[in-house]
């Protein structure tokens, strides 16, 4: 290469060597093109509805998911309408988002069940030709996220991924027990017999099962646990589940499942914007 | 100047107007320079304590502080060493920060009230000949903090500032009541009649104040409320401190006064790291 551009020395090749580091300079910038087009997109999916909390929570969620690049937020209020204020918040997070609004169809639990179901209609009907790599992760508004949970493991789910929660249900830490890379059952508190011992904050699931399947939190689920429900509908065995961060080195949770003490109702507004 | 440069066409006023142009630069990094002085510095105190929630607490804490430009937090631990996964979240906020440990001082009341005290004895010593302004603030770990509060509020302080806090005690919102721009009294649940009825999160203090006085949460303060008790001590009236967000339109609340609930502490750890 040196030898080469000695020749460039010699004015009368100029023009060549110009052309030449044009040449390179352009396929350089094509080669950044197509790595930036290989990052897959998280498509993080959050129910959400009014309380004297909510304000508070999506403030701290948004601002944690604003430090996240490649990831579209969809938002869905429990309601009858969106909120000016929510879809203030959204616009301060300079993320990608869409916001709408679903009431609780009649006979399904309420807070989240429909929600989620709608946010899987959007994602099967806008990323139907979406032609670059995309992971899909429920995620609600009150929990704890460490901004590393969404570019160490939900970006790299190639099937379906599954990692540690921390304060889930009654447990300090839940997580899948592994054995030689292998999940072979479940570190749990509350029914480790179930077929995936997860919490909702511990999955994530590539765009293209999504696309292929019609999995979702249905009626027959309605008895039994969403989260292993709805990962069954897959027919991914867990045993080819991939697990994450059970090697790292101090093993850190990365998410927990928290929950904002409801305390702070009394008086009035004064003015001020609360729910 | 357009007149002046075209001088600069003919060859042998190069060098002078090269020497101009330097000039020029040189002049507008100094000023450039002079602008960053002058943006005040906020120094965040906050006591912390090892709970099964607080790691979530202190990353969420964490990824919201590390938005803000010119700050530097003031960490102090509740105990007699300071905490290996705490340090590393510090650590990965990129912050500039100190990090220390105390125990509470026998007879005083439990979780901050000492570790306030010595953060401001940190910021006495180590601020004393800083030559550039600078706001103290208390902030807990597991408040909720809209980052606007920082660069519109906090660093906008220049005797005392007050704002609106979410969630705070029992109240949806408490607030200072504002008329003509003056506080006249307190739009709160409990205690009312308090000289400065505010939360811990509800003010902050220009770094000159706290140096040319002693106010802290003393002996004196223990059966009375600690921010009234040491907000009294500066010795200027509620009439004379700064109000902020009163007049914001719409009126929002940018701090809010959070708990996380805990009820996860069943079960072993399986290796992750947890408190």
């Amino acid at each position: 290469m040196r030898g080469n551009l000695a020749v460039c020395a010699a004015r009368r090749y100029w023009p060549y060597c110009l052309t030449f580091l044009l040449l390179v300079t352009i396929y350089h910038v094509y080669q950044w093109g197509v790595r930036l087009q290989q990052i897959p997109t998280i498509i993080v999916i959050t129910p959400t509805h009014k309380r004297p909390e909510r304000l508070a929570d999506m403030t701290r969620f948004s601002q944690t998911l604003s430090h996240v690049k490649h990831l579209h937020w969809v938002v869905i209020e429990d309601g009858n309408h969106t909120v000016d204020i929510v879809q203030r918040i959204l616009d301060r997070s300079g993320l990608p988002y869409v916001y709408f609004f679903a009431t609780t169809e009649p006979g399904f639990p309420r807070r989240g069940w429909t929600h989620r179901n709608q946010g899987l209609a959007y994602v099967r009907k806008n990323y139907k030709n979406f032609n670059r790599p995309a992971v899909v992760y429920f995620a609600d508004d009150d929990n704890s996220y460490d901004i590393r949970l969404f570019d160490k493991y939900i970006r790299n789910v190639k099937t379906i991924g599954i990692w540690a929660v921390g304060l889930s249900g009654t447990a300090l830490v839940e997580a899948p027990h592994v054995v030689n890379g292998t999940i072979v059952g479940w570190d749990v508190v509350y029914a480790p017999k179930r077929k995936f011992a997860t919490d909702m904050a511990g999955f994530a699931v590539n765009l293209d099962l999504i696309l292929k399947s019609n999995a979702s939190f249905h009626r027959g689920c309605i008895k039994t646990v969403p989260e292993s429900c709805f990962l069954q509908q897959f027919n991914i065995p867990k045993e080819n589940v991939q697990p994450f961060g059970f090697d790292d080195d101090p093993k850190e949770v990365l998410v927990w499942h928290t929950k904002t003490r409801n305390i702070g109702t009394k008086g009035g507004n004064h003015g001020y914007i609360v729910e």
